[in-house]
């Protein structure tokens, strides 16, 4: 499949696709492709459905009939990724395959990065009884976990699919009105910082809140733990860090100073 | 009808109901059943449809036709709605009604609040194809509104459901969680911070960065204005406010006994 090539300097909504493996009732590409554009996404790819979309898909896609009708068709998940940087897996429960899971808007916010970036991402959604297999799961980097009452987790394909698309939507409308304040003030964000650079940067908050004797002997943990909520609460950026951490390292100065002068009084 | 007194006693979630006006197609009653149960939501409530619910609604609904089967009738809305400090209308477009518009997201927090609050809370949608009339929207508090795809709005009615029955879900759980961490470690997040105090605290911020030198030379409004940027996307309580403020002081401390030692060499 190499649709994406026509793809590449279009908008990051573009270079996102949704792709159904072995969908079982052909209705559900229709209804599928309806969410997808009510959501504003139009590239739906079909891995080896049950039954070709038939009058019913078209019935249920309503005015979303351009979506199932460009649709591309694939015999196997790794042909319809092949071109993808980012694969995401919805998974009805946590799985036997050891992947990362991440909630919807999570999945969403990682999904709209990488395709603002300019690569190609895939959504990934199973068929409707039996979800994807544990080899389909395999060429998936994260799996995508709508938080379902556990009681009742049977969202239909076309509900996860609506879901999906949805934080999408609000992803690449948050994105956007990012890039055209960046546009009208000259600043746009940077990309968000990774789990290691959090850390990084927690490390040195503590001890800097030792150096400027923060705790006065109080344990410090309440307080860490508050101020690590409020940071991972804040989704950092890269540059963002970089400044928390510029400030820490003057304060960790100021500190060292004082206390030489402490130490030499 | 009396239906909410048996739900005083019980979580936030039995006092939102799902209100579904002038149902035209009985099948989605029950695809609305099972959106609502999909997202831990038992309270149905049907205004006059066009129908009553069929073979078809319950083949829809799966194993949501216990929400289905329970859902109570009503002939008009104002009676559906009549013990509701808080009545959310879904809305598809801007409307002549002078109402507040709300996104899904900001509608299930507030919904959600209420609910735990002791209020009951309806979330009110209409007519397949022609929505709520004006008389229905007066008796609602707020609009909600999907962003959906200005070219192609048209979700269908389960879909929107599943939408908002998703975003109260969240919500809920969120709710729990931070009951759950008060309940365990005695912590509670504080009243949000005020105008004021953010202000404050970005006064002493921009002193204790002049204090420890961190712009060495470089103009300052560039570092401040992200840093306020990302601050107020946190949305900080009022206790997170203090402990910054307390980092502030001990640095411009330690910066003052820096700054004697400095003057004394």
């Amino acid at each position: 499949m190499s649709a994406a090539s026509s793809y590449l300097n279009s908008p990051p909504a573009a270079r996102i696709r949704i792709v159904l493996v072995g969908t079982q009732h052909p209705g559900n590409m229709g209804s599928a492709a309806r969410a997808m554009k009510t959501m504003g996404l139009s590239r739906l790819v079909l891995v080896a459905p049950e039954k070709a979309p038939n009058l019913e898909s078209y019935a249920l896609a309503a005015g979303a009939d351009d979506v199932l009708g460009e649709a591309a068709t694939c015999q196997t998940l790794a042909e319809a990724v092949a071109d993808c940087r980012l694969v995401l897996g919805c998974t009805a429960r946590s799985r036997r395959v050891a992947l990362e899971e991440l909630l919807p808007r999570d999945a969403a916010a990682r999904a709209v990065g990488e395709a603002a970036g300019g690569a190609e991402v895939a959504l990934v959604f199973g068929r409707e009884r039996t979800g994807l297999s544990n080899d389909e799961l395999q060429l998936c980097h994260a799996a995508v976990h709508i938080p379902a009452n556990p009681e009742y987790s049977s969202l239909n394909l076309a509900a996860a699919v609506q879901v999906l698309s949805y934080e999408l939507r609000l992803a690449l409308l948050e994105r956007e009105a990012a890039g055209d304040e960046a546009a009208q003030g000259g600043e746009r964000r940077d990309p968000p910082a990774s789990h290691a650079q959090m850390e990084g940067f927690f490390a040195q908050l503590a001890e800097t809140l030792d150096a400027i004797d923060f705790h006065k002997g109080r344990a410090p943990d309440s307080a860490m733990r508050k101020l690590r909520r409020l940071y991972l609460r804040a989704g950092l950026d890269e540059r963002e860090v970089r400044i928390l951490r510029g400030i820490l390292a003057d304060a960790q100065r100021m500190a060292m100073l004082a206390g030489e002068k402490r130490g030499s009084a």
